[in-house]
């Protein structure tokens, strides 16, 4: 089965709720950009989709950048001077600065509030901070219980390491009828939060496992990194095959219940931001299209203008504008299944677009054919207005796509007219250009 | 006199009661795609102008067509039990399905039932059918009528002939300076209706007698055709002429009272499409422009892609717009003179912009020529404006067209002004591109 | 200092005071485009900057034109019968038709009403007329004085002289770090009319003033001419230097309280016409930009087909849409100092911008370089968007101005970014197109 057929045998809301249920069990582990909480999930991941996962050392140069030594944390917390734990990174993993390094020692409050990090606006929730690229340990906590510390003498203990290791990603490569690829990217190096990013972990391991269970016309390649620096890496040590990638989106943030945003790529007018607009328009259901803009998440590496590679963005409401984002909020309640699933969806019609989307060619270009003759004038279930335009448009310039941006038809439509026309004979496919 | 001249030597009004009276002779008629209706219309024409009449035998390959079998009709009638013509093909020729096979026979209500048409929703109305291409008898009536048929036997009758013979149309063609074209298509195949499209027939004609009457720079293609076969067979016999169709125009349905509407070639700039939007812009008068769609009249053949040619259509309300398109009330009273005077106008308008559409060169591109010196500042009757904006735009790239779009000065200005310059030795005509 | 820190080292609140008494000092003298007013005025200016004066004897041939004979006048008026001066030149330069040839007799109301000119819907303004090409001599007043005049006979005496002479006007050039040039030009051929245009020779002269006070990448021209015939006869005479202007201004009516007009260059997208718009869009005041047309002030020779270069206009209120323009109301109430300074600050703003205006080529193209390493990553005083703008764009082909237009930053944050960049190694300058 094609992707589109394989598509339309699945019920995007169970998918959804497989989703989900991956959500939940990944949810718990403390991850980082590298170290064992990475390598567990991918191990998780391993049970759904055959991951190749790769190590590279601590100390690799890639580009301007060196993979950082190795996180790896085991216990955390603060005492108060009666001994109780006022602050226990079992009971969440945010409440360590990400990346923290090892420390154990008696603190005044006053040095402790130099490493305590809080949102006043949202007293309630934990943020999420992290430390990567300079040297630092400190805890997160809610700003209501950061307003009931005492000045007292505190106990610090972060049971963490920071040596030579490596940079643990997951690569899924899958075999095509061409070797042009289209990447399907995310990362997925956030502890427990679930929209960002385990959404779109678990959306890319569910589009690999049902992909790979059929035939496709591009290869495909799924990277599950953390972010920046993974895809910093990935592009580093592969940068030839960069450029097989035909088309390629970033997902992250599709689980929440906001509509869908997508970021063009780099180059404004790719096929992956005309089929992604053209899958959200015709939806029917509300949705954002915005312009490229180099911030954000891994798009900006490959979109960097060394690479400039045709690769959007895929999400529900954009970071930066839920106040849950980067927050311990964005948690199991912030997740849908029924989002999840429509993203799986959505995702899928995009990707079966991109696979249908050829180029023909009329061949039978002076005047249209006699089509009562073959039965495919005024026929049921035959929508003759979309065979004339593709007829009148197949001149070997314009793809199914170009057709449906100019005749307003969806590209279910064109495609089938595409169909009929091709088994008729009276279309040929067009080599790519 | 040039096409600009004649057109200011005519009064609109005058013409348009003289192209009525010619639908109203014309309008008895049963035409068809071939046969004796279609010859009896041409011979009409040539009262007018020196039309030549090609006959194409049944059965020549037309590229994916082949001309069909010529249709005649004489005579076709229902009758009831009593004996009494209920049908009469003699009281309107919409009666019959065009191009029904000859029947003599009686059948119950039941059978009859399968050979009639009728239009529910305008129960007064008879509508216009067709089955061209594959065989069949039947009658048009008025759903009123049909519901009062009762149960009895009726005798049905076609003394039609459907056999070996030919597809006639006819042609003028009127020698310019030059060689290039300018094509004028109508489809003459349809029995009384009056709008669609014996107004086309009527516009054609008097264009082509006005134009025919004076000098022109374009050579003139006129076609009286049968709608979609026709157009079909004059590209199939005439493939190397249509290379030199620089402009062209359908004309159809250009009777009725709504407003002008142009549809674009499938260019979409070509220069008809854009003489078209300058007149009806300028003309003050409500109108739409439209986008190319590749269905409709017979720009589906010329610009069907191995063709591409600049041909748009000009109508007044656009086919399957107006609820008596293709019933017996699109009749003597859906069309009035003047509109179709209107419509001439328009037209002529159009052609006239064409032919006076030049490129010119600026003699004395640096700086301004001293206009004062020539008499050419603050003259009566000078438009400095216009003057200025030819000689800075005439620049070897600009046609006056251009430079009225650039302008937005009405083409008459602009011409007027070049016309000045070129008096004056201020501009030389650039070579066509 | 370069032309960024020489503008930050002004207060425009002040040079406006100044540009103003440099008009109240200009406004007495009576100029034409030929004569000792137009030198006089040159002599002043050369207090200010070191202006080279140009003669160009009459006759020389200047493209189409020839530069007219030089007119001086001494004195000029009317007296009544009773020998009363009721028209005096002393009172108002404005009062004799400009270029009046000599004349001095007796004349009846009908003869002299011939050369006497008002305007009925301004009853007390008296109207600015010239007669540069037409020989003719002629008296301007006020509608309300006109209706008072009675029949009677009337002394008229023009003390003025029409002969050989010459055609003068002033040039600075000012050498920069590149031949490429910036024209700035104004006519100063107007006698007392304060905006028009007093106002843009006082600003040419203020910017000449401060921009030959520092370093600058573009060679700066500046002309102080006649309108039209000094811009004609400029470019007849420096064709060769023409091909090095890359941006020019004609500043007119500069000093109205009306919101400054930017006219494009023919070229309409030229760097200057982006500049300005750009700088005028984030100043946050009212402005307009209009297209390109062929009529106005000198930028319709700059702008004529056979040189095309592209200059702009800027001005405020444009001629024509108010009623004080070519009357005796442009006087030195109309001009304010303040909009002068606004004027010169927006100028110094478009060249400041124009001289910043680089190519760069990101040497760290693949991915992005790590900003956190060079203290550029979330560093107070730094825009890190505007940052990584610079750097996904700067791919050699787009200048800043260009990642402005794409960002919506404002030039200044684009340009420190780029400075950043430049100094940190992550940038280099891209050689000129």
């Amino acid at each position: 089965m094609n992707i589109s057929e394989l598509k339309n045998s699945m019920d995007p809301k169970n998918v959804g709720r497989e989703m989900y249920q991956l959500i939940v069990e990944l949810y718990p582990i403390c991850r980082s950009i590298t170290g064992n909480g990475f390598r567990q999930t991918m191990e998780i991941l391993r049970r759904y989709i055959p991951l190749q996962i790769h190590e590279v050392p601590s100390g690799t140069k890639v580009f301007d950048w060196v993979v950082p030594k190795e996180w790896n944390i085991k216990d955390a917390f603060v005492k108060n001077s009666k001994g109780e734990k006022i602050i226990d990174f079992q009971k969440s993993n945010l409440h360590v600065l990400n990346y923290s390094t090892p420390v154990k020692k008696a603190v005044s409050l006053k040095e402790l509030k130099e490493h305590l990090f809080t949102l006043p606006d949202h007293p309630d929730w934990i943020p999420y901070k992290t430390s990567y690229y300079r040297e630092n340990w400190g805890f997160c906590l809610s700003h209501q219980q950061f307003l009931t510390l005492e000045d007292e003498e505190y106990e610090v203990s972060i049971d963490s390491t920071l040596d030579s290791g490596s940079l643990t990603y997951g690569e899924l490569y899958l075999q095509g009828e061409e070797e042009n690829e289209i990447l399907i990217s995310c990362h997925g190096c956030h502890p427990s939060l679930a929209n960002d990013n385990l959404s779109g972990v678990s959306l890319a391991t569910f589009l690999a496992k049902l992909i790979s269970s059929g035939s496709h016309r591009y290869s495909y390649r799924f990277l599950f990194i953390p972010g920046t620096i993974g895809a910093i890496t990935w592009l580093a040590l592969n940068e030839k095959k960069a450029s097989s990638i035909k088309h390629g989106l970033v997902l992250t943030g599709v689980g929440d219940s906001g509509k869908i945003t997508y970021k063009k790529s780099r180059r404004g007018d790719s096929d992956i931001d005309r089929a992604a607009a053209h899958v959200l328009k015709h939806s029917g259901d509300p949705h954002e299209i915005v312009d490229f803009y180099p911030y954000g998440y891994d798009e900006r590496q490959y979109c960097s203008p060394g690479f400039n590679l045709p690769v959007g963005r895929l999400s529900r409401t954009p970071y930066g504008r839920y106040p849950e984002y980067h927050t311990s909020a964005d948690n199991l309640d912030f997740v849908h299944a029924e989002s999840l699933g429509d993203s799986y969806s959505k995702v899928l019609e995009i990707l079966s677009l991109l696979g249908n989307n050829r180029t023909y060619l009329n061949l039978n270009p002076k005047c249209e054919p006699q089509l009562g003759r073959r039965g495919l004038y005024s026929s049921p279930g035959t929508n003759e207005l979309a065979l004339l335009w593709v007829l009148n448009f197949s001149d070997g310039h314009n793809t199914l796509l170009d057709i449906c941006e100019k005749s307003a038809f969806e590209f279910a439509s064109i495609q089938d007219a595409a169909y009929k026309l091709l088994k008729n004979g009276l279309l040929k496919l067009c080599l790519e250009k």
